[in-house]
This record gives structure tokens, sequence and C-alpha cells, in this order.
């Protein structure tokens, strides 16, 4: 069945084996590594998926950088095909663009990297969807910053799954991953009336922020709210509210909105928090909205990650996106 | 309170005191051993317990066959009380048979001896209900083997708790832990239209196994669909339509059923399972279905468990299993 | 920000920097050290917590001893501003008097110690809200009758959050975890009819102990009822009929309530137990009742857990039993 | 092979099948379990095992008593042939004798109990050589008791492999882990001269531990002394003195007397502790000594072992002590 | 520096980037992918590197098959250069085949195919060192009657770091990880004078093993006596003996050997084994034997490793041999 | 015992208790808090301890960051009294002085920081002998330009515990924990020939390193030839060689030169590196040197160590240099 030269042999477990021709892919087979001498398919991806390996950037001591790799390795677990929806991812196009690179000590150097491959994407793409594998929160202010440096005209809003609001202070400690949202507003990059956050709750987050986003029109549901509600409701009406005002969508799931129980790979899921078929419930409804334009998953530390569960969720997250992605493209 | 000879001595906290005169019985005081000289009991038992050690017939390097083993280390944790039902599984006779002896390097002779271990108890045990603990899945198509060689003219269906069809081909890889349900309906075993499965979901099934699923007249039904319509529901219907045209209903529970949560000790367990309530709610409904003839569990690897959790879950289906057969009884 | 006397650095990072005066603190911020230099003031606090690290009184070999200092060290990720009911715990005056005194060798010292320092806080601190952080369970009928040996007029009611009835026989093996209630019972400190248990299932109580509990008027209900009916309900009701009959209820949250895959830090937490979300909200509901006197948090043991899920989540429970009490100050 | 009953069946694999006739046993196959019918047999053994489950006075949390049961399960891995000696253990008889009966809430219930079952031995098994599974190091002031009870006129010295003196004020908490030698000092059971402790080393002992030990004439010799004589002679000249001025030595092994990289089940265990080779060694040549009469192993806690090592190196102590023990006999 | 072709992104980081011109490559950058284009180059590498996943012929249950993979990823943190010989591994042009393909079910297949395997290096890379990653023991078994298949008239001896003999009945369990000497002795492939057994120890093999090692004419020396001797010299001596009778020597490392605090990967390794710097210094020793002909490391799960120590020490066993082969080149 | 006010009660367990007058103290009751207002006092003490936690500027992911507060919590488990030395460190004052100041986001600033707090050191405790705490190698660049800041005219050697020469390019990644003695020989704060670099090995430096270390004309010396040696005399050698040129040496210790089977917590540890008691005698030996001016811990991540086997060797080390201290004090 495999295609290997040498007789008996399978060749090394994880090389590089993506784009082969296989009836019944397994993701890693399917999703395509990018080819530099045949620029001129570039365009043609249906999704062009970015590893952004950044968390020195992270308040406390995080190894999300090494979350693109686990990414890799534990889609191989999943196939393309959806029992729940019958339909076949493997019908999109998807290239793997490899991991923005990164410097050690400057950390903007790593932002402005990050901003200058989404920049490369929206030029190189323009007509596929971006999803981005981090690495920490700061990742989002800056690949809505690329996106925006490409689409200046664009009104752009924020659809947010976080346990945070993601307003602190930058004056405190920089563009940190508890920053991404606040540097947005104060850039004048997105308004906040244009941001909803859902799954907030409990005690992670000080009253200051609560009144920052209240001052400055942030829209957000409390976890405990959600679930009353449901979230196919929840998640249906923030977008139908963005898509009446907004341009695009940049989507953005930290993993932390996780009940604590289900995310031991994200180490500021905390109890109350999301439990994992609400999560992908509502990951594949954003998936569907016409105007969602881009989507990232942080705060994923594989190195705490107990039993794959984490990675494993965060991968299906990915897959349950694509899922609401195709529904989109069939409507 | 102990007969144990010696003053001031309990015996070693892991011999066979199995079948002690114990007025209120841990699982381990109930469940008796079997007793060679004494071959005219062997028919009084209300249910058997085998375990079937083989694991080196499943895809991924798998440990599940520590399994029975870390069962009977588990259910010493458990009284035979079932507070919820108000109801004493020790007004059961159980005994333990202990475990399929397995070759080391030839996987037929273990498939042989479990399907054998089955005929032995059909014919040593006709009026018992049998429980296997696996184990991984290849050992299902053996089990309903042997009771089809002892009651060849009884029509069986299957009802299944799993992520997955496990219809692979058999040509491509043998009888591994992926191919028990095709294996019995290519070997006219069991038709497709009396096999029904619930939990299916997600990207863990390739297309064609749906599609051969759907040939063979398989029944399934999604996670997502059951949890919607309650698993009572859909497991009461499901035992109904199985009751209205076959005999028998052998009835099997692969763990990996389990949301990944909650299934550390099921290595394929997946995002978007099965919770822990709702997998004891279903299989107590099984056990109360006059037409359950035997059940098994597997795919339980103990040696990647965190906190006993999926060990512990395992050994709380057999015994909610042996509730609903109680409730069965008083019917 | 930080008042640090040397130019550039922190102190170290688990010093006493409580009570600071801090805008915005975390938990360990906000919690004050007790001043013995300023015993006046010591009746002013509105709730006062008290370790007590005694674990050597379990019945299975127990490490809840180290739980105390894990709180401490696990709180610090908290912030006092809850966002769900949008309040400020920093508006209470909490504090921490630090752990009752142990001796390595006889238990019944440690019992009388925690007995005694019940009695002092009733002493120095009546109008405060007394908080424990076990240790085992055991030392709830320790502190009860501290209570009561303070108020012994009072009729005192107890809400129980458990997966045990804790009704054992105390001639077997003397005051354990497993007897506080029939410890209670025996001694006439509180009826039968005044307790309310909440959570029980499964197979975890002999037979005999539901038959004791029964001829006690102890009141239960089992984890399956209370989750048809709704966490909010049952617990209004426990608490109204409490209420009625009752001068002031106890409340204890045995942390094995949680179900297997939540409480990995509880080690006879088992499977069918509460959710984490449904926790939280019964302990919330518990902290409003006017009538609640004291609580306490039991068996959870840090040493076993999983990503600090447990300890975090027992923190939580800490947090939403004050949110309550904050709302209850509000009515 | 197996006298299993049941045709293609083994026996649940921790049942006792201890005592089999088996040619080649395994250590679980070749000791014996205690035959209540037979007491005319108990003086016949070369040496009895008792388990001594009790760490519950222990001075930090401790699991110990969790070791017996990890030591009967883990022994099974082990052949009863000694390569390196050429020399079969199985041509001892040995007896397991269970546990001794412990106290949940009464320590010195359990401490009367250990001291008991070591007169029972002496009684019932003359001829024996009791090897003690502990627990903590508390146990071993309890055995040596229980020892000079029956034999009053006997002068008993200890050889002890640890990182502590052991030797703190019982006044303080009782007779905990960290008393056994100064109770059987102040008890006038042992003489301080008769005491050689080897392998104390670093900062795990304080000062006046020290100046006791120096003042009770207790021997002494730290870990970097002993390495750099080498074992073989150290322990030999300790032997050698003991056995020129008392009737009988006591040999007891605290496990923490490991280096931590290679004792993670021994929580005392430090940095600069012996090697699994010099353990080893010691051990055998402490078994072959004419007069030593009985050993304990202690402070071994299985849940906080890493890959087994712990454990396995302790039920290695236990068989290169039995060694050295048939080499005393061949002499 | 790197030649991706995306402007400031980096490959996917565990993609094929083998045999890329890096001026100081790490492992993973030298060792060259096979290229199935330009089989004329077979013939010119001077090792070649197989993995062999097979380890469902393991007696106990194994996970040894993930480690080919394991070793893939662990030797990215490994750099060509070997400091202690200031030599650099870069200068030999090594290739990785893949690994071999293994059956599910049918482990004679796996057999077959390694074997195959073997044959297929000897004919196309007749000038290269064969290093094979297992998988379990029992692979030596085959690939060295693949070695004799294609050098029928070469005598062949082994040279073998081991606890245990191997050397177990076929006729038991078939040719599982216990027997591959036996299996070669007996099938004449091998003669028992003609195999050198060093490191074996304590409790681990059963005496008639022994008998039969020493009927056979096996060669061994205990742990004991080699540490005593010096591991320099006494393979220095076993190769020395070797080489004056055979033509070719295979070399195999069962992980095991290593002391259990040591091998935490290697889950029958045992007290009293070999420590790290021991075994390094063995290996490389055997690497610069002109007569060795192959080399396979076995019995290493990564699954059960902590801290990837046992992985990274053998990946380091495999470089230290290589560093022994050119220096053999260099002579 | 105590002086805590509170009767029966003991302070929270890590509260700020150092300072106190305790007869013989463990560790932290030693080691006093820097207090602010009587700085009269601060230029009295022995040795001041600094945390230094960052970790942000390590190549590969690191939680070295949270080292300081992990020394702190398990030096509780330490004694000031050292038994093999029979020497009490009480009699040092030691200060601590809390932790560096680190920004999240602008690692310069961490930098500058921790450059700044030594000069802070250097002039407030200017009879202090200084011990660090990392945080990564990095750190050591800017504590000894912090220290030639105020003493510009000392010349100031390096011995160096190390798996690596640290001679990293710095235009590569800036100033990462690969480059701090490159950083210092390029800006001429040392000279090569004043570095001594024990206990490299392997396959863990690129070749150009090695040229780039003879060029500079730094020292080095393998692990392997340390060992055959002895370390006491290679380190003695070492700091003969440097009191011969230099006016003050630096010592700093990479956790990493251990061997992989003793330091799980420092993630770069290798196969074939230093064992405990090996590092323990060269550490007492560098303290002991009368030109020794500071010394710091790096590079141990406590968040991946096991059975915090590393953390404790860690200050072991840092005890072990303060007995050598006191003993240069007793010369």
């Amino acid at each position: 069945m495999s295609s290997y030269p040498y007789p008996l042999l399978n060749p090394p477990p994880f090389s590089w084996t993506r784009g082969e021709n296989v009836s019944e892919p397994k993701v890693h087979q399917w999703i395509e590594p990018i080819d530099a001498h045949h620029q001129e398919e570039w365009g043609a991806y249906d999704a062009v998926i970015l590893g952004v390996p950044l968390s020195r950037s992270s308040i406390s001591a995080s190894s999300a950088s090494e979350n693109p790799e686990a990414f890799r390795r534990a889609w191989k677990s999943f196939t393309t095909y959806n029992l729940d929806e019958e339909l076949d991812l493997s019908e999109l196009r998807v290239v793997d663009l490899g991991d923005v690179r990164e410097h050690v000590t400057d950390i903007s150097i790593c932002h402005q990297n990050i901003r200058d491959a989404m920049k490369a994407i929206q030029s190189n793409h323009p007509n596929s969807l971006p999803i981005m594998i981090g690495g920490d929160h700061s990742i989002t202010a800056q690949l809505i910053k690329g996106y925006k440096d490409i689409h200046p005209k664009e009104r752009v809003g924020i659809l947010q799954l976080d346990t945070h609001f993601d307003l602190r202070d930058l004056t405190d400690n920089g563009p940190s991953n508890g920053t991404p949202i606040r540097n947005l507003l104060e850039n004048q990059v997105v308004r906040g009336e244009d941001v909803y956050n859902i799954g907030l709750h409990g005690f992670f987050n000080a009253r200051s922020l609560k009144t920052y986003a209240d001052e400055a029109g942030v829209n957000y549901m409390t976890m405990k709210e959600a679930r009353q509600k449901g979230m196919e409701q929840v998640i249906g009406e923030a977008l139908s509210k963005l898509e009446a005002k907004v341009d695009k969508i940049y989507f953005t799931v930290d993993m932390d909105v996780l009940d604590i129980s289900a995310g031991p790979g994200a180490p500021a899921a905390t109890p109350g928090g999301m439990y994992v078929h609400e999560l992908l419930e509502a990951v594949q409804i954003a998936g569907a909205s016409q105007k969602v334009c881009a989507m990232d998953i942080v705060c994923l530390d594989p190195t705490k990650d107990v039993a794959q569960a984490t990675v494993k969720t965060g991968v299906h997250v990915m897959l349950s996106f694509l899922t609401g992605f195709m529904q989109r493209k069939e409507q």
C-alpha cells in the first residue's frame, strides 16, 4: 500500500509523508507540506496552517511553544472523515507552512515575525483560511495586526472563547499573553464593541479588567450563563451580532476555557470551565460563519498534559472548526 | 472478625479470600474462586467472570492484557451493596474462573483458547451469565463464536458501546482489535442488522468503514445524537429493536467510548465521548434486558491509567451491569 | 508597586505577604495573618480560616494532612473578584489562623486540639464564619463538638456533600474518617433528622450503614436523584428543611463527592460522582443560607492530585462558599 | 504445567499460589502460606516473613503501610535462583505469616500488636529467622522488645543502615519513626555501644542527636567514610565487633539510606546516599553473620516509587539477606 | 541559515530534514533518508540504521515497538561531535532505512520480515555496518539468521550485554524475547562457545537456564565480577577470545542490563545492574573491534521512561558504538 | 516550642519564619529575611542568597524560573548541621534577599536588573558571599558583569561544572543560556585562560565550540577524565591554577552536569554525567577556596523533577558549598 521504495520497510514514522495520494488519509497524510518549487499553486489552498511556537511572552512559565510539534504528532491518530456530519475534510486542500521563526532573547522580533508571517499568508494565500497553532495568547494581537496590515479597510471583530479578558495593561509587562485584546483596542485595530468573549467565570479576572471591558464596550458572557442558554444559541447570537457590524471575524480559542478536569495541558484552565462537548460544538458553529476569516488555538502546554487529553482536544478543535468551514462552503 | 488462624495477624492482603462467609462483603470477598473439587456445583452460579488477558492483537501497542489483574485489585474498594437501587449483589452467586491461557508468540492459539473457554463456560455453566474482562476488542469475535458453537441455532445480536465501528478488513492485518464485528459478519455468525453501535463520533472512523456499515445494515448512532435523545431512551430503543428479532444479545463495552477527560486508561478514548454517568446508566439498562446473554469490557490499559479512574469506572461498569441483571431477575 | 525595601527585588515568593494593602489583591494578599499584638481586633473578622492537617486517622493511608499547605499555595492563582456574581470578596475581612498543632503518635491529642481550636475560635472570633481546611473527615466530629461546647443550647444540623454516610461503628477502629456523623449522633451532639447528606451513590456504602442511617433518621439523596432534580433545587430544599428546625447548620464538603474524572486528588472519589460545576453551584447556595455557621473541606490528598485539579477545585469551593456568604450579608 | 482444574485457564494471577510444588519457582511460588491446620509444622521453617503495615506513626505523611502488599506483588518477578552465588533460595523453607493487624486511630494498640506478633513468632517458630517488612521505623523498637520479651537474657545488638540516627526524644511526639533506637536505649533493651549505624551523612540529623549518640556510646560511620573504606570491610568490621560482645544481632535497613537518585520510593532518601550495589553487598554480608537473628526493611513508601525501582530494590535486599543466610548455614 | 523556502518560517520540526548540508549537524540532520531514486549509492554508506518495531513477541506486555520512533525524536538533542574522543561522526555516511513492516496478528510474518530485511541490507549495503533499533530481544535471532542466510560460511559469535541468558525453551511459548540465544544455538546458527554474555546477576534467571548455558558452553560473567575487574578489561578479553575463533561478531545490547535506578524505560532492568558510564564504556570498546559486524539495542520501552533518561542513554549507546566504529576505521 | 501567639496553633507552614531564635534550626529557620528597618546590619552577613527567576532566555522551553521558590520549599527538610564535617552552618549569618524582579516581555530589562542586583549586593553587603539561585545560565554573564562593575580592577576567573561550553555565538540569538562564557570573553570581563570547565562529555557540544574554546584558551576537562583522576584532585588542581593568576573566582554549577539518571529536573542532563557524590565533593572543595567570591546554581527546572531528587541535590550543593566556606574561614 505504501509507496516506500524499500521492500518490506515503512519509512520512518514521523517523516514528511503528507500530501501522499492515500485514498483514506489520516490527517498527517492529508495536510500537504508547502512546496517551494510550485509557488504558482500557493493560492489554491482552502486553508493554511501556521505554527507559532512562542511562549516566552507568557506571564507564567510556559512550554506552549512545544504545542505546534505536539499537534503535528497527535493528529496522526485522526482520520479526515467526520462521522457526525458525514463529511470528509480531505476534500479541502490544506497546507502546513511550518513554524514562525522565533528569536531566543528578543521577544519583539518574535512578535514582528509573527505579524509578518500573517502578512505573507494574506499575500501568498489570499483565498485560504489561516489556522494558527500557538504558542501563547500574545500572538493573537500580532496576527490580527498582520491581517489588518493587508486589509486596512476591513472592520475586524473577534469571537473569543476564554476564561480571561486578556485586557491587562501593556505598560506593566509589555505585550504578554494577558494583553492581546487590550493591545488591539488601544491600537485601534479592533473596537471594543466588536469583541465577544464567552466562557469567563469565577475568580480569574481582576475587577479592574471587568471595568475596563465595560468601559471599552467589550461583550462577554460567563460560562454559567452560556451553559444555561446552551452553547449553540450563545455562539449563534454572538456571531449574528458580529456579522451585522463587521467585515470579518477572527476566532480565537484559549484552551484554558476548558474545565480543569478536562484541560490538564492548559495550565490556566480552572474549575467551572467548559466541557469538551461544549467546546467542540461552539467551535464548529464558528467555523460555519461566512465572515470568520482566521482562527487560532493558544495557551496549550503539551508538557503538562496528561494522557494527551488536551492536545487531542486541541486537534479536534481544529478539525471541528474545519468541519464548520466545509459546511459553510456547502451552504 | 477474620477467621485467620494466627492471632493478631491478617492474611496477606491479596490472597484468595473470596467466597469467605462475610456478612457485608467487599466485592473480592463475594466473588468465589472456582472449586475444582465440587464440580457438581459449577452450574449453580448466576454469573461467571473470565479474564481474557490478550492485547498483543492490538493495532497500537497495548497493555490491556494487564486489565483482568487490575480489575481484581480495584474491586476490593467496592461493596456489593448498590445504594442507588437498594439492592445487594451478594444475593447473586458469582464465580471467577481466572484467565484464559495465552500463548506468547502465536495469536491464533490465543484466539482459539478464548473461543474454547467460552464453549467450556456454556457447557459447564449453562445458566450463568458470562462477563469477560479483556484484553482488547479482538476477543469479542472469539467469544461470540464460542457461544455460537454451543448454541448454533440461536440468532445472536450485539449491543456495542464504542467510538469505533470495528469493521476493519481482516485481510489487512488479521483478526486485530479493529475487526471483531466484521469478523462476525463475514463469518455469518451475526447479521449486520443485528448490530447496534452507540457512541461513535468525530474523526475516528474512515469513511469506507461507514460505507461498509451501511451496506452491511449495521445500526449505529453518534454520541452527539445519543446525548441529545438521552441515554435511557437510546439504549432502550436499541434493546427493544434487538429483542424483537434476535434470540440473544451480546453486550460489548469498549472503554474508549469514554470522553478523553474521563478515560485516560483507555488510550483510544477521544474528545467528545461519553461521560461516566452516561455510561453507567447505559450499562445498567442493558443488564436488565432479558435477552442479554453475555457481556465484555475491553480496551482498557491500566498501565496508562491516571488515579485508577478508568479501571474503577470499568469495575463499576461490571457492577452496574450486574445491578441491571438483578433487576431483570426481579421482574 | 511592591513595598519591598530592596530596589529591584521582590520578596521571596511564598513569604507572608498577606494583609498587604493591595488594590486588586490575589487571595493570598487579601487573607490576613493573625496578629498577636492587636488581639483587640480579633473579633472583627468576617471569616477565619483554620488548617487542620490531620490524616493519620484515615482508614486508608492518606496525605490529606498536606492539604492546608497546598491550599495556601494554590490560592495565589485566584483573584478576590467573582466575575459571575460581580462581587469582590476583598470587602470581607478574613484571617488565617494557621494550623492546629498535631501529635505524631497520639491521635486523641490531635482530636482534642482540634476541638479546643474550634472553642478558641468561637471565643475569640464570635462573629466570624469559620472555614476549616482538612485533613480527613474525622475532624468534623471534633469541630462540631467544639462548637457545641461553646453553644450548648443551639440545635445544630449538618448539610453534607459526600459519597459516603460516614456512619461506621466507632467501636471497630475508633474515631476514624469513616465515623464522624455517627460519632455526633451517638454523643447526642446532632440528631439524625438534622443531617442531610447529598451525593451518595453506587457501591461505596455497606448495607448496614444505610440501615443505620434509616433508623437514625438521617436524610440523604443519591447523586443520580440530585442530578435529575437539579442541584439548585436539591440544596435549596435541604437548607429550607434544616432552617425550619435547627438553630445553626454546619456545612461539610467531602471532596470525594466528586466524580472520579474530576477528583484525582480525592482518592475516594468514585465513578458516578458530582461534576465540578454542580459542586460549585451547591456550595454557593449553602454559603448564602443565614443559618450556616461553619464549613469544612476534607479528604483532599494533594500528593495524589493531577495538574492541581482537585486542589484548585477545593480552593474554589472555599471561595464559592464565601461568595454565598457575601450574598447572604447583602440580603 | 499448572495444576489449575479448569482446562485452558490460569488461576487469577494474584491468588495464593504459594507453596505450589513448582520445579523452578518464582518467589511467590516458593514462599508458603501459613497453614493453620498443620500447626505441628510451624517450627520447621528456616525463615518467617511478617508484614507490618504501620506508617501512621511517621513524622511526615507516609504510605509505607502499603509496602508489604507492594513487596508481595513485586517479588513475582524474581526467581529463587541467585546466579551470582550459584545458590537456590528454594532450598530454604520460608513462610509468609501475613500482616500484623493495625488499629486505625490508636497507635499504641498497633505497637503492642507488633510486639506481640514478634513474641508469637519467637514462640511458634523458635528456629526461624524473622524478616519484617515495614511500615515505618517505629516498628523496630517494638520488634526488638518483643524479641527480648521471649529472650530476656540475651544481649542484643543492632546493625543499622540508615541516613538518620533515629534517636529523637520520645517526649516530643511519642514513639514515632524518628525514635526507635532511643526508645530501646532508654528502656535498657539495647546498649548504646551495641548499636552500629552505617550510612549517615549530610544535613539530615540535628547536632543534638549526634551529641546524644556520642554520649550513649552509639557507633556510627558516615556514608562518605564507608564508601572510601569499602562496604565489605566496613560491614565486616561492625559485625566482628558486635559478634564479640553480644549474643544476637538485629539487622535493620532503613531504605532512606539510598541515594536520592536510587530511592524515589523512600521519601527521606537524600543526596549523597548509598548506591544500589553497595546496599546489596552490605546486606548479603549481614545475612551471613551467625549472630544475626532477625531483620527488617522500613520506610519504603511504594505510592511514591518510580518504575518500581525502590520496591524491587527492597525485595532484592530481602533476597540478598537470605542469600547470606544460606551461606551462613553452609559454613 | 535554513534553506526553507518561506521567509521567516522554519519547516515543521519533525519533518524529514535529514541529509541537509549543515556544517555542524545535529544527529537528525546528519543521518540521511534512503533515496529510492539513487539506488546506485546504496552501497556507499558506512552504516545503516533499521527500526524493528516489534514487541508483541514479549513475554510481558511491552511497548518497545515505539522505541525506533522515540530514538529518532531523541537524537535531535545530540550533536555528531564527540568531545571525549575529539571525533566527528558526521564524517561517516549513515542512512536510515525506516522500519521493518510488522503484521498485527501474525508474529511469524513479523519475524520473517525482519530476517528478510537483514538479508536485503546485506545485499544492498554489503559494506555498511547495520544498527538495529528494537523492538524486543526476539529480533536478534531473526537478524542473525538473516545475516547467516547471506554469509552461510562465516562463523558468527555474539557479544551480549544483558541481565538475562535469553535461553528459554522455544517449545513453551515460541520465539519470544526470552529465547533468542537458544533459538540460534538450537538451529546451529551460532555455537554456545561463541556467545559471551556480560552483566547477568541476581535473581533473574532460573537455575535450569544456567545449567543449559553451561552445557551449551555459553560464556558469561556476572555484573559483580565485571565491575570488580573493570569494564574495559572484561569487554576487551571477551572480544579477544571471540576474535580468535569467529569470523564476525554480532553485538547485542539489552537495555535491561542497566541498574534499575538508571533504566526506568527498560522495564526488566533490575537492582544491581550496570551504571550508565559502564555501559557507554563497554559499547565503545565493542564498536572498535574489527570483527563486530552488526549491533542491536533492544527491550527499551519508551512509554515507561522517566525524563527520557533511558531513551537518551539508548541513543548514546548507538553513538558510542559508532565512535568505536570510527576509531576502528582509523586504526 | 514555637512562639506563635495562638494557643495550640502553628503558623501557616510556609510563612516567613526565618530568623527565628531556634536552638536547632532547619535551614528555613536559620536563613534570615532581609530587614528593611535595620539597614545598618546589612553588611554583617556571611552570605547572601539571591533568587534569579529568569528562564525565558533559555534556548529550550524552561521553567527554571520556578527554581528559587522550589529551593526555599525544599530546604525545610535540611538541618544546618553537617554530620560529615561535624560543623554547623547556623554559625554563619545568611540572609535571603528575595528574587530579582523580572520583566515578562523584555529580557534585556531582566538582564539589567540581575546585573544591578549584583551591584547592589556588592555595595550593601561587601563582606558577604553571594549565592545566586537561577534561573538559566544566561544570568551568570550578568552577575559577573555586575560584580566587575563594582570591582573593575579585580581579575576574575571562573570555575564551571557543566556539560556544555556555553560558548555559543551571541549574534545568533542574543544572550541566551548557551552563551554566558562567550559573553564574558567577548566583553573582556573574563579571560579565556581564567575559565576552567569540568564535566563536559559526549555529544553535547558542537565542534566549533571546542575550536572556539581552544582558540580562546579556555581550560576544560571531560567527565571521563575527571572521574579517572578523582574529583578531589581535579578540582583542587583547577583551583590552584586559578588562585595563582586571578584575584577572585566565580563558581558556577550548571545542574545539567549530572548524569541523566540523577538529574531528571535538569532537562539538559545527559548520559555519562556526574554522579551525586562526585558533585557534592567537588562543590565543597570549591567552597573552601579563599578566592571563591560568589557562586550560582543554574538550569534546574523543578517542574520536570522526579521525587524532588534534583531540587534536593541542588539545595545540598548550596549547603555543601557553604560547608566549604565555613572550613575556609576556620583555616
